[in-house]
């Protein structure tokens, strides 16, 4: 499809702190309503697994941010991810008119994934998706239908095997496949209001970045740690066809203030 | 539609020992892969949710054999039911090829719900689902689609809130819903083989039975207790428009052995 004939296709991204927040929550999801256009969201849960796992006495293990996720850990988080989390998510954007459904990835097929290699660290039920085998066709009948896809970061391994799988990832999956289809925006909120040139000067936020620029920023040190795999998921999905991606709080999705990448 | 013209539709429930029991729920889900025709799954999920209950110290009231759903109960049950429960089976199904997609009520907005009103006896986020508002032509538009769905025991209210609501009832509400559009065969899968005209006796069972019978029995005293609001349910559906309902072991759905009704 050519680009100039592709409606547009907004997918936001929230983290766990918001999902376990009601308050925080709410507000969003009433911005979110009102976000125009086609739109998708996928969301976070990690916060209330782990009060989840520590209620139920089941240790969280994490490497490098990740969560090891052994078959006790699957369960918990398919619970609370695909559970609570995306139900409540979808019954309150029902009560605001929009007409949200849940889904996992392994719902309707939509997004197969393979369950990653032990070697060199054993994530346990951790699933890595393939975009190329994404059921765009699916997603993009609801979306056209009027209806809201709302994505759980829980995949499947076609065998059986429920996979727990980063939410960014699934977002960024998502926004690639469809981006055949669509002009797609990618929207992922998080805890600050950009990236910052100085994490400790709240007036330092880059509006813009382009690649080359955020390949000095990383030489020089100012963009670090946490900061680099959303960035470079993002920088990739520029380079598999989304147009835009946003770093941005939550607060401040209908505005669009943030830091810009493209 | 006129009858002769529509589709036939099974609408199969299981129970919540059958989703705790990971053998036994595979072997069923092979069988309901095979079953010829458009099909959707209702299923339940208490047994789990007892248990999970229990692990996490949350004390599980019942009243006349439902369970009062307070908020603490409401996340339990939305967890169980609409998390692990609901998304194991449908990556158990797309194991076997079957495109399964796991829903609540809330979900589309598929099955509308009024909270239960407190008097006489409070349940709490206690939902009943009103047949005339199931939204059938966004389940029917699956079903054409070749998507089995599965739904969990859980609804909304439309005004933000979940409801937990009983799974013969779900069952009961989209089998008269989408009666008007398919000719639709319940099948309430239970741990006996059917309807006996003595508990005792496994040789007693009731092959068929018409409303008439069934009042006989129930004034000679020959079904009792948890039968009646089972037969009850499904003579109602029989009334509003359902083809058929077998009660029958989950273990002969393919061979459909059972107390047939109608």
């Amino acid at each position: 499809m050519t680009e100039s004939k592709k409606a547009a296709l907004s997918i936001v991204k929230i983290g766990g702190n918001i999902v376990d927040n009601p308050q925080a929550l709410e507000s969003f999801l009433n911005d979110f309503h009102q976000l125009e256009g086609h739109k998708l969201l996928v969301h976070g849960g990690g916060v209330m697994a782990s009060k989840m796992a520590k209620q139920l006495g089941i240790e969280t293990k994490m490497i490098h941010g990740r969560r090891i996720t052994d078959e006790e850990t699957l369960k918990l988080v398919t619970m609370v991810y695909a559970g609570w989390g995306n139900k409540n998510i979808v019954a309150l954007l029902q009560k605001t008119g929009c007409n949200a459904i849940g889904l996992s990835g392994a719902d309707a097929n939509t997004i197969p994934a393979i369950r990653r290699s032990p070697v060199p660290i054993d994530f346990g039920f951790a699933g890595d998706p393939d975009p190329d085998k994404t059921n765009t066709d699916f997603i993009s009948q609801l979306i056209e239908s009027g209806i809201t896809p709302v994505f759980c970061a829980i995949t499947h391994d076609g065998s059986g095997s429920l996979l727990n799988t980063n939410a960014d990832t699934i977002a960024y999956t998502l926004a690639t496949a469809l981006s055949e289809k669509y002009l797609v925006t990618i929207y992922y909120c998080f805890e600050k209001e950009g990236v910052m040139m100085d994490v400790n000067d709240p007036t330092s936020m880059i509006l813009t970045m382009t690649r080359e620029e955020y390949e000095t920023y990383k030489q020089k040190g100012i963009i670090v740690d946490g900061m680099i795999p959303k960035l470079d998921n993002s920088f990739r999905a520029i380079e598999n066809g989304v147009s835009k991606v946003v770093i941005l709080h939550a607060k401040n999705l209908l505005s669009g203030k943030g830091t810009t990448l493209g």
